[in-house]
């Protein structure tokens, strides 16, 4: 945890936040808060500072807080998954909120378990923990939007249209993809959209949905990744393509 | 599993394999596997192919095996990396192992814990495990070479050089240089090597000792990352720099 992420309701109307629980026992056992300590906090959705340790008491910590500066620029990413098995997402919905994505649909794909949509680890309180991790981590206060897609052609051939207005860099990467990614010209920033398929890929239909999206099929080489290690890869890449 | 990775013993005298265990339960469970079933194979250290089931009987698996191909090319990256807490040990080895690094050096940091050099996951069979997932994940037979290095500054001063010798690109990934990475130029495609320290960042010493073997400091932005996420998004990185 290298940031304390604040909830609106911690915040008391004098501003002053009041810290017990999980974050409480992090400050004091993990940074050795004590009076007069000076940590690192950001309230969710909302800008980084400092928080001054006022009070150290058998209730908790009592803060004040000073919020100065805007979180970590955004990658500028949508990416859209083809929904991972329950274990995965535990391991790539952290790392996705860390690394700053915009938004993340998680899909429906042929060669994904459609029961991966009723996984507990996507119920609103769970993907909040998980994606706080990742904002800790990263010392962010801004998670990538969620939606869950369980059907993939209405999904790409009515809503992707709006959703990329304006998005001209779209990848596909596809393990028969002719061109390699790394053969692809660098280019001035802009926003990306990069589709990952599951383990087993995409099939052809579903390549040829996204390709008429604009979606460009590059190959990543012969190894098959686990998906918690393409996407980091992916994004990575991504960022390098677009510093032309 | 996208390979089933064959040990040097598990190969009789006819060249024909014999599979128990936890691999003929893949085969049987995941890839329903039956006699005449072609199986994709790889045998430790050496090529990869085909097996054909020649009988599937309460003992096993009994293969008939047709190894053709080379496995994928290697990364051409050495790693050096602050060796990372036990939990996150058991994440990055198989990561590496599915990337193709040649090499990773796990060394001893001033802002890491010594006693991770004495943790269970670094026993000879526990490592030969987590890199044979990776193995299995990314049809890959050859492992990276692991050595561990209590002792950073001998390591750096002594070992380094003649371990580097030809090893032009050396990058250093440090939250307060100057240099975004991506603002390096391309360059054609050669061996690499990458120092990643502790989550709480090498200290000056450190950055110091390896400055002067001709590691160039670079920023990656304000983005602090857990290991597991830093390493695939770095080497991927890397990949890319090296296509010019």
């Amino acid at each position: 945890m290298n940031l304390l992420l604040l909830q609106p309701e911690d915040f008391r109307e004098d501003g002053t936040v009041h810290l017990t629980g999980r974050r409480a026992a992090h400050a004091r056992e993990v940074l050795r808060a004590q009076e007069g300590s000076s940590l690192r906090v950001g309230r969710r959705d909302g800008q980084v500072g400092r928080a001054t340790v006022l009070a150290n008491d058998v209730d908790g910590l009592h803060l004040d807080i000073c919020l100065e500066s805007p979180p970590p620029p955004r990658a500028g990413v949508t990416l859209i998954l083809a929904i991972p098995r329950p274990k995965a997402l535990k391991k790539v919905l952290p790392a996705v909120a860390s690394l700053g994505v915009d938004r993340v649909f998680l899909v429906n794909a042929a060669r994904v378990e459609k029961s991966y949509f009723d996984s507990h680890v996507l119920r609103p309180e769970s993907v909040e923990t998980l994606f706080g991790l990742g904002l800790e981590q990263a010392r962010d206060t801004v998670a990538p939007e969620l939606h869950l897609r369980p059907r993939f052609r209405p999904f790409v051939e009515d809503e992707l249209p709006g959703r990329l207005d304006g998005v001209p860099l779209r990848l596909l990467p596809h393990p028969t993809a002719e061109q390699p990614l790394q053969a692809l010209p660098q280019r001035p920033w802009g926003p990306a959209a990069l589709a990952i398929g599951p383990e087993g890929g995409w099939v052809p239909f579903e390549v040829d949905l996204l390709s008429r999206q604009g979606f460009l099929p590059v190959s990543l080489g012969p190894r098959i990744l686990r998906v918690e290690v393409a996407v980091p890869l992916l994004l990575g890449q991504l960022e390098l393509l677009r510093c032309g």
